[in-house]
């Protein structure tokens, strides 16, 4: 949907990351990034945070397409269980709404590096008018 | 302490995000970043990404000040509640041991712009053996 | 409050748990619990149940404080960690409003037995019309 | 699983609830338990204490099933996103491993109300020795 690709653009911190949209249906939207030089943590592995991003935006993402054409998507809360290191990239984070709402929409998100599953994200997305919070 | 600075130089997110030490005691540990023009989302506000980098990143180093010096932290698993929107910057993340432990550290993280508190983060650290999981 | 007693008194869970309201101030709540022989796990301590009841109990009537007086208050979502066993009791649950809000209260409740804390919550309330969600 | 029903026999929290064991499978735990008169919150709804026991419990049991026989779950942490109220009853919790481990489990669990889901929760489990943490 257009709505999510000029949200995701005007997103700089997506650019930084290298993060690509993937897929996009109702409800399930999918997020690509490389593990580049610039996203690592001590070890040379992909920061949570790098994990932590596309898992976020995946999700939220996922919820704005169960909103209506004016409101915008902000992350209330998030929760990341980290379950692998995110050793080779590139990464990919599905997000998927759970429980559509009009005040709370609750969302999932995993986030994978190959086949190996490196992250599960639990949280909830709210519902803004455009631009205000 | 020592140890604390030579893993962070290591994470090139934290040289990507312009984070930057703070105070380390025992159990406690700060970081400061700016809001890039590079960290930003859609409205130009901090990135969700970069509250969590610095706040997962304080409380991680938070709980490697009661480990021994053999090792390394990883965070297992956080949650974050964004409690306000990241309108300025700097942010300044303060990271706190709320139980050691030598299976899991449970840790806290409050992350500030100027006199607002703009997150709270509660999760579990583990130690590790040196670059191993 | 009045209301944060008359909405206890009609919780039977609560007093299935032999839980009772301590402290009341703005944003602040205590509710204090025996481990009652019918509360506990497999190993006689105090079940994880129990300490959350009282914690998520706490931290709403916390919230409820801060909300209109035809408001209702709501779980939405709720992180506990678990930091020691509940081995003796009674218990005594402190919750508190972190961030108020018109749609979302951010709490948080910390459980002891004793001196000993048991438990950190955080999480987020909702205010909901009188007995509608 | 033995060891699965006689650790659930010594809780007397899953007594007092009116919880029973169902299906039980590698990684997979079933939980049913009805909304019984004691068990509710303040508008006769389920509480969010039972949704959780339930769901805490067959997360907790599925870790079981994936650890060594001389070893015992405890829960570090876990979240709760409460989708709709338990209006009804019987409950159905589903507990699922979603990342074995030998020290740590990251586990998930669906709590349905007939057709309608109404709790998801994500969190960690710990092995411990026989009766010690």
């Amino acid at each position: 949907m257009k709505r999510i690709h000029d949200s995701f653009d005007r997103q700089s911190m997506m650019t930084t990351l290298g993060a690509t949209l993937g897929k996009i249906a109702d409800g399930h939207v999918e997020i690509h990034a490389p593990i580049l030089p610039s996203s690592q943590q001590q070890h040379g592995y992909g920061h949570a945070a790098l994990t932590f991003a596309i898992g976020d935006s995946a999700a939220g993402y996922a919820a704005l397409t169960t909103m209506a054409p004016d409101q915008e998507v902000l992350t209330a809360e998030m929760k990341i269980n980290l379950l692998s290191p995110a050793a080779k990239g590139p990464l990919r984070a599905v997000g998927r709404v759970i429980k559509p709402g009009k005040r709370l929409v609750v969302v999932q998100a995993e986030v994978f590096d190959g086949q190996t599953q490196v992250a599960l994200l639990q949280g909830t997305m709210v519902p803004v008018g455009n631009g205000t919070r």
